[in-house]
């Protein structure tokens, strides 16, 4: 057990005190969290499940070194408190942030330049699943691929988190995007407006690129597998063409021809939102904000919610997650709105 | 033989009729060029033997498709005459410029502005060594790399023409560069103000990179090796940093870990001045012209001559470079200053 004793008020969070299967995702009150200067206490209504939480359930992905190691990587919620120095929130406010960890909790202290303001289409009960993928996709597109109108982009996992924030940014940049997901997914792919959906068990999805680009391949390519993809990927980009790395579920050791990007004067680039320090995360947030967030306001960018889950159920939102049987977003309501 | 038949005058150049070793490189009589209207007609003086030469000679980097396959990526000379839409060069200016093929020739037509002016203190029968190299280091250090004051450079190959323009580029600009090279090789690039010289038979230039940047790693690798150096490339690399690949060397299939990529948010990029459109060449050029140049007319920059030989001794120059006896370039006189 954890000794509160001296520590004030206690909130219900999912800290591991081990690594391991979804099981030891366990509730424990941990202290109330105190604020810096320039942070807001949020009380969170709804975070989310990402891949990158499985990870660190296993001990794969260590997270930043904290007394409590609770997981979970982006919430909504309401501001409790401000410290001296927040200028731009206040008690009331509600907001939505990325965070390097902390959201499976009933409350998180974070930087107020972190926070963004909750669109008026998107409800609090689902906005903590907005940010972490839409953020990603957004910065690996848009950032780091150079995605904009009439460019082509290749997305795998079509139908997960990332992948279908992927499809809707890049529809609403008036951009072409061919997705790989599973037969079963497609309708969701299809449904968020994916210009070519790909069933990559049945074809190659260099193929389907070189098909619907007329042979000249893809601009960006936005990448979560890995393994045996890396080399295809690559084959897959036209002249100029970066492949961005942001996962590795088949994992990261590969045989590989540099020559193939040197033909292309392509490139390979890996990245990650989490281990970025406090500066570049609130730079990525607030240009996110300035050019995404309108077209949330307009109802043109909404996460697509698999299902919903209860902070005590967490467990087995990730067994749904690790059997790959989600599309879309798996929210956990932490509390009512 | 060539049928010169109602080709007008002829000039000599060396013509690769056949793929092999240098003994394929021979003199022929080929068509004077006829030139555009927005080329212009140049008399080479001075060329110079890049790697790519040496690999087209073999049949394995073809060069663009013309009639008389003509190897040589950069030359300096005089302007015979120009095309009826000339604006920027007139006969009689001194000019140098990169080229897809065709400089290993007495004249060569080229578009007026991918030429370069020849600065004062680069003397018209070492200047064709120039452009190539120096455009090759600094688009891969500067532009592609963000090669800045204070940041640091690891460069392969640090004696060879590349490497020895790198150090130059690099100290020009305030950086800081790591080389490695053979210990006879040491001295050359000691001389040019390489910070950090590393036997690469004797040690591991990842630990020599780690002691230089106190554990940090440098922002940018330039490599024309390849081969089992791709991943202690990425190892050697910041949070942040990028491997830029300009050669194969040790060749292009290789093991490697892409978590190294995400881990350091870094990135492979491959790149070649040779396979690029026009308009990009003279993008390049004339930002180098822009930026660089400058540092020629002071003084500052200068190509490093390893040997020079008559055009009709290519070949020699060709062993010369094969055996890796080289430290800068090698020089090709085409004609009188």
């Amino acid at each position: 057990m954890i000794d509160l004793a001296g520590r004030g008020k206690a909130v219900l969070a999912v800290v591991l005190e081990e690594h391991g299967g979804p099981d030891v995702l366990r509730l424990r009150e941990v202290p109330d969290p105190t604020i810096g200067p320039e942070e807001v206490l949020v009380e969170i209504v709804s975070t989310a499940v990402n891949r990158a939480d499985l990870l660190q359930r296993m001990g794969l992905y260590p997270g930043p070194p904290t007394e409590f190691e609770i997981p979970g990587l982006e919430f909504a919620g309401r501001v409790l408190a401000v410290g001296d120095r927040v200028v731009e929130r206040g008690v009331g406010d509600v907001v939505m942030a990325i965070t390097n960890g902390g959201a499976y909790a009933e409350k998180i202290a974070i930087h107020e330049r972190l926070t963004m303001r909750v669109p008026d289409h998107l409800p609090l009960d689902v906005a903590g699943a907005f940010p972490e993928t839409f953020i990603t996709a957004w910065d690996a597109l848009v950032v780091q691929g150079g995605l904009t109108s009439g460019r082509w982009a290749l997305v795998h996992a079509g139908a997960s988190g990332v992948g279908t924030s992927a499809i809707q940014i890049a529809k609403s940049i008036g951009a072409r995007i061919i997705v790989t997901a599973s037969a079963g997914k497609h309708h969701v792919c299809e449904s968020l407006g994916a210009d070519v959906v790909v069933d990559y068990t049945t074809e190659d999805f260099v193929d389907a690129v070189k098909k619907a680009t007329g042979g000249a391949g893809v601009d960006v390519v936005l990448d979560v597998i890995g393994g045996e993809y890396v080399a295809r990927n690559v084959a897959s980009l036209r002249t100029g063409g970066r492949v961005i790395q942001v996962g590795l579920m088949a994992g990261g050791s590969v045989e590989f021809d540099v020559g193939s990007l040197l033909m292309r004067r392509a490139a390979i680039i890996g990245t990650t939102l989490r281990a970025r320090p406090l500066e570049e995360k609130i730079m990525v947030t607030r240009r996110f904000s300035a050019e995404m967030l309108a077209l949330v306001d307009s109802g043109v960018l909404a996460p697509v919610i698999d299902s919903r889950y209860p902070l005590a159920d967490i467990a087995d939102a990730h067994r749904r997650m690790e059997s790959n049987a989600n599309a879309g977003k798996l929210v956990i309501e932490v509390a009512p709105v």
